[in-house]
């Protein structure tokens, strides 16, 4: 599976890794690495508002969110895991730890993306981040018990808030997503509980690709009205070259 | 020229590049790339002590370390330009700004080093830094006037002060110079005045390699008796690919 | 309700609202404001040292405790309700939570004041600020259980602790206490069990009446002993005009 | 001239003005307040680019930019005034300090508006911040001679850079302007050098708005489809509520 | 048994109190101070990948690191108390923190050394700090239950992380330990499992030797050759000289 | 001269030394230290506000605060060097750079105290500052000319400014000055342009002092009335024992 090069993205909430990190999951599959959604919960009770002013049950909520996340992911061409942990609040259990420990191990991720240390519009962002980052330590570890082979030590990337500068979350790398942006959209399109972020996150791609049209050479020739996400490391990056 | 993907170091002093930045400019040479050198100063009174404890004139300490810079770049495959602005301390002037963009537009530099934000202990690291990313940016404008065509927005990296957290510095990125470590070996060895130092920054260079081993994923292939040199960027790192 | 324009003060011990917050609640009742302090232990272990040392039992401190905390409420106007939820350490329960959402919903406060994000010195301080939080977002969610109406976005103001610069405070916010220092002062009084911080407080809102003078314009006209409280937002300020 | 509550805007170039705080400027004049913009320089080499790639002569630059400038600070309800101080780089001498502090106990501002603490990818922006600051404190001593009255401590806004991140920006406080944007829109339009950056402002313009929505209570009673503008405080605000 | 002015040492494993604070120890020992080691955990999952490899049970894995743990106590002149609180997760219990407020207690400790307060590569190390500070803080308060007298406010030291750029971690303080190096590399030498550090630590007490001695005047009178270990406060230093 | 173990003080303007470290002064003198205040400026502009208020010219106001400043300085048994190099704004000449590099190394102090990093409401404290930390770092150097033996690395102490927070000053050290509270008081006194701040520095002395008791173990003894003073260090503590 190595061979495979696999992406990780674990979010709290099916809308997440559309907003915040689609670009980059689209990117990768269309490059055929494989890429895997570890969606913690179905936002069905902090990211489903609309729904539950509808009048619907729990369940139904859950039904929805659920076909939402996987036709995004599916527009994405990533597979996507639903833990059903609950949400608002996103709590860590022990089961929770294991299952994705075992999820690491199986998939070894070349790449791991996750949230951003600090949400103070929402407690279940850094709460997921939590379970990520602490399943990622203990799946390293041959002390650890559960199946499969230890990982190494694959890069993390946080991806960007709804309001990123209340998050603590500093924009180190710009992705340059505009060959995948029409894969993006259609994701975004999918999630219709949410339709009103669209442009919110059209406007966003747009100023995140100037920017990263701005900050790059002429070698990696950005076009004009280029689109780009934002992420941000927690480990140093290591490399051959400087460029 | 911009097909030889120009490298451009701007330093205060003639050891900083050799203990900080050897390493990158001997992978940058080594790969068939144009290493240049800005050396603002001789470092004929900050960074000789030792001869000027011997009773040398200024005239002397300068021409022997000139001497060793040129030696040192040697050493690196990399050329070295000698300003002679003066050191400590080191003074922004009208005429070395104009020099120096000239080498900008000159060079078009694809990647830009220099000193990190502060040091403590150096009062001219943080003076040739601000003047290494002035010049830059004037380069940049149309209508600075100067010859040559204006550059574009290479990226600057800063490298590793003598006591990075005393400085600010963040190791945002590891370089594995393990290729090239002879050769920045013998760049330091070449450094006569202070030839003290040369232990210190290959335990430093051990340790950073030890660091980039535990940060990189098996796809780098770092082997287990590593150097590297640690980065901070100024700029957010522009890429197509998460890795 | 909502015409009261009420405001919530979350704390972890009944001192914590009088010495902190003390004037911005007198301020808010003088106007004609609700103001409502949900207290959310006793401060029977970590708070009442004195009356430990007296010999009495855990019922007897919290009596106490109890009665010096609405004597306290009651010199500034306002209500105050305790949640008995026991102190260090002060844990977060879903009872509490639960209880505290209702509060939220029910009371609809316009602003929120709490702990700051960090007490090196207290560990129930950082707890009873991350309840207050988490509640505060819950409470906005359809979809989380509980009677009443989800809540806004009402602003939130961490008020000053004990050593502020050791706890990451900056004080973002001052507020002219000045018309309402005698209430303050004689709600300082009525809490026997920490009497020696009478002075503490005394001088600290000199002090910050000094710098409240020194850092505003003629406009708000305040005099040369005003006392101020000091506040630092979570949330950017929203406004229609800058001043 | 005090009962004008005048607001005072201290700016590198004619655009920044516009593109950073027309928002501000045109609500201040709105309200007949009179709104002064101190503009060091006409940001001929520096944010002039197509006009020099068109081969104009350095006075003609100027000329157009003053006249681009003049029209938009018109649009904004604004006197301009132009200091003429040269850019790229923007230096401090004593004539033009002399010129700032008079312009400051002239107007005797209760408000002033300038950019960030920092900026990469702008050498001026900082400098102007820096000329800003110091001359409000210099106009503040009775010592320093100049005709006037010395000034009292009016509140400092900083501003949106272009890059607000890389700025070490922190939008502390966001500004409701959807009852001027058709204003500001004009006078962006007005600057024909830089059409290009009009969709960038009004995007951030929209986003800023969604975000002054999503941190406001009712009683401010944003429109849904809000614009507004970000800025940073560096004094703390100074008042009478909480709210 | 305060006449001992003893040293309090809180780790999550035995080899964190070698690695980081073996000169420390060992300083302390030496002029006759008692120094207790709180180890909470073995380190038996995190810490001992390569008894595991080796395919040894739980059980003995764990024999295996009381046995190295208590070797370099023993080296260091200190006596280790074992807590078995398990690792990877290390978790907070209300018998982990009744047992070690009593140690607090007990031992009346002048000073405290732990971890410092992130680690991205470990997640037991700041786990083993928060239960060290919250420990700290209960045991000082009358009313918290529990044997013995209560504590005063002994200052608090974070020793240096393996990465300690990456874990916020600032070095304060500039140990000397040049007397003991010969005992803390005994203890690093009894450290079986892993031995690979070794070298890592002896080039990290040269470099924070060399650093040691470049900020010290000549009153200390270290020698060229120095070994020191970093620390951090978390209080501020009390003192009654500057020096 | 090294025998005295010199206190070297460097401030903008007389009253700098008196507010801010009169305590660290007079202790040091109490002790037998010699103790050198090197003051930049009379602060004629700055500082003197009531004197140019009463019509007084410039030659006079600068005879006023001489003479306080001596005697101030004679109150902690100081001596006072005047530099007469203006102020608002102060700034750095190659004349000033050299006397002050002169006596760093006639003096050799073993400690240096002078202002912190920033200050947002005086000009010349930053640059006081500057010039302070720039002249020891030349002093060090045998290729920068001048008279004497190059210094060693004593270290550097912020004292607190006028609005701490507001300055980026983090009290990292707690200096106990009860023994010398009376003959800092005498200093404070005799400063009688600015008479309205001695209760502002008596609050924060006893401030101070109560942190100071808070924050430290039995061994120091502290009165439960001390007097304190704040200070930031510049470099790490080297020291032979954790206390």
């Amino acid at each position: 599976m190595p061979s495979e090069d696999p992406l990780l993205v674990v979010t709290a909430h099916p809308g997440d890794f559309v907003w915040r990190a689609g670009g980059a999951i689209a990117l990768a599959t269309q490059r055929g690495r494989r890429a895997v959604i570890a969606c913690l919960s179905f936002g069905e009770r902090g990211e489903s508002a609309s729904l539950w002013r509808k009048g619907l049950s729990l369940d139904e909520v859950k039904a929805i969110r659920r076909e939402e996340g996987e036709k995004a992911a599916n527009a994405l061409g990533a597979e996507v895991v639903f833990f059903d942990a609950g949400d608002y609040p996103l709590t860590e259990t022990p089961e929770l730890m294991r299952a994705l420990i075992d999820l690491y191990r199986r998939l070894q991720p070349s790449v791991v993306l996750t949230h951003a240390a600090q949400d103070p519009y929402n407690i279940d962002h850094p709460a997921a981040r939590e379970i990520a980052l602490k399943a990622r330590i203990l799946a390293q570890a041959p002390g650890v018990p559960g199946e499969g082979e230890v990982i190494g030590a694959p890069p993390v990337f946080c991806f960007e808030p709804h309001q990123p500068e209340m998050c603590g979350f500093h924009p180190d790398v710009l992705l340059d997503i505009t060959p995948v942006w029409e894969r993006k959209l259609a994701a975004m399109h999918s999630l219709g509980a949410q339709g009103h972020l669209v442009e919110y996150y059209t406007d966003l791609g747009r100023r995140r690709g100037v920017q990263a049209k701005r900050n790059s050479g002429p070698n990696l020739g950005l076009p004009v009205d280029a689109y780009a996400e934002a992420y941000q490391r927690i480990y140093p990056q290591v490399t051959t070259e400087l460029d």
